[in-house]
């Protein structure tokens, strides 16, 4: 396997350059939503005329904001980073900071053409989901997480996002009979990283000293 | 009451993420604008017929600055955030991120159509500091807070978020009333936020070492 | 005077924040530039005319860069932040965010309507350059400077924000007798910061242990 | 050689500033892409006819995110900036910033005018590389190196700096004679900094603790 000894560093920078990214990516959908030019008295009309657009935001913000939240949980495991993890965040980032073109797609074209819409948009998030669990299984071959996570804690999270790919690939799959179905699945999948996820296993001894040690803070 | 154990971490990420939403939040409306496309002699009355343009870039940075400067102090109460206060952040971001589209529909619609400008303007900034306030009683069931505060402090916190939903609701109400009176009270409730916040009691013996010391920089 | 005890943080937050928008600001103009849409073998015709675009982003970038560079500095001599220094720097940012946009008229109408152009562009200059010194008077009032700095080297900085504040004020009257001049003077005083800044003097037995160690990390 | 003492900072600030420029630079292009308006039943065909839209953001997110890249290792080999050097990063951000317009213009010419796009192309990305050296070089002429890398290191990092500097000079020669050849080269050296850098060597006994022990976290 690739390595690159001598490239590891504290995750302090990578994960700002992510938050940069991804903070630009969930707020830019504000730029596309302007006050309307309506007449007196068909403001109020022409706001609600506007839900499609407001939607989109929403979307977007939920999407984008999960895997925020979920990335925010996922750097605690981490203790470093390294060149090719770097890459491969690049490449997540890449595919999270588009997802407000699919998102309008499908809202756009929520009364026609809902099926190419809603392939491209579960499609769209399925690709998401691929890198990130690309980017986890690389950490694990590289070992830059807190070694002192469980094996089993490991485990566990492996079958989390095989979970994840598999409802993602179903939900492009799903779309093709209905639809609807299709998306549900994908909001479904999506909501589940919504949750607080698992409480980390320690071996046995090596439990952080306190709730907020971070893995690069361990005495060692 | 719902828990996340195990997914806690110093307030840093966190604070830089929102930090990076809210610049960009206060920053883009500066992409509305634009220089205007004047024959010679008449730029100057082509910039102040702009007078609306920079009205609502000026209101848009005031009350996300103001939100800004709170949660600068906000920030240094909170040892620690988790989960769940991860996802109510995320929910008053993209609220605070959307305040310049009901400034620009109030400024566009000052001579016209006031009270539905109006009614949306205060409705919004109504549902931010609510907002701000779940994630404060969200901050205290979870028990993130410095715990050297006192519970008196607390109680005042507590007070004082009252007083601004109860003031935010009856700008609200008031514009329908009289427009003009219910965007003053809205202007009120805050500027109250942009006088320096009480300065923090703790428990005796317990004052952090220096006035800069974070509550996750405490020795414990 | 105004104080706010109780409100005072190291200086990480508010630099990542005053960063982010001055980042956001520097590079927001180049949405504006767009490849042109010329016919085959007048590419190179069509991009040499819009020389005017690339101006406005390179001053834009110039005078914003000035300003990021010396807050760089400015902030080695800081110790810590407190809610009014916030509010004024907020103030600050609100100006400087706004640079591109009277830089853009100052370029578009280089050829008619100059001095109302350049009466408008070193107006802005002046605005900002009053904002950062009343920053930096508020610094010196509430102590948020590092202690160990001789209060010799603290009048030297007044001087040349005085001089500083008087070269844009003239060249805001300048404009009014020749803008050429004006606009010269207005970059002279922009490029005197591009200078690097003077040593920091600290009192006897007190400097830092080494060059990059900060006020907040001084042994106390 | 012009020197400025005192100035001296960690680096955790310039990279911060640095990422924001870059991670804006890297998700603007987003701005760019809107959904189609097709009519229903040609949402497909519309979508693929903006193969060249999404084809410009692939590329300036592959040149930008290379440098983040490159730029990351860099950072863990410098212990400190100075203000020139905060200089010659701005005039290197501003140069990558406008990254994405030269990209769009090479592929919305990718059938006519190829030439000129590609000399303008190749060119920028030569001047970005220089820009990069010239930081470079600065940063061993002030010492702002990790003191304990081998001169030896430090050589072989020049004889690759000036390797790429003719590789991307020979690329703009070489779109003048076949535009392909001269693209192919400029893709190749790109790429190159994709790969794994190479490993820091230290000076006997003065090896890092820790594989992410940062030069200013050294023991002194």
């Amino acid at each position: 396997m690739v390595s690159d000894p001598g490239t590891e560093r504290h995750t302090g920078r990578l994960e700002a350059f992510s938050d940069a990214v991804l903070a630009i990516a969930i707020t830019l959908p504000v730029a596309e939503l302007h006050a309307p030019q309506a007449a007196p008295g068909q403001v109020l009309g022409a706001l609600l005329d506007m839900w499609r657009d407001y939607l989109a935001y929403a979307l977007s913000f939920v999407v984008i904001g999960v895997y925020w939240a979920t990335s925010h949980f996922s750097g605690k495991l981490l203790e470093k980073t390294d060149h090719y993890y770097n890459l491969i965040n690049l490449a997540f980032l890449a595919a999270v900071a588009m997802v407000p073109l699919p998102t309008r797609l499908m809202v756009e074209h929520a009364d026609d053409d809902q099926v190419t819409a809603a392939t491209v948009y579960t499609g769209w998030l399925f690709l998401c989901s691929a890198l990130w669990t690309l980017r986890w299984v690389y950490s694990i071959r590289a070992q830059l997480h807190d070694p002192r996570l469980t094996p089993a804690y490991h485990r566990m999270i492996a079958r989390e996002l095989r979970l994840m790919l598999l409802g993602h690939a179903l939900s492009v799959a799903l779309v093709l009979v209905d639809y609807r179905v299709g998306l549900a699945l994908a909001a479904l999948v999506t909501l589940r990283f919504a949750l607080a996820p698992d409480e980390p296993e320690y071996k046995p001894g090596e439990a952080p000293a306190t709730e907020i040690e971070e893995a690069d803070e361990r005495p060692r």
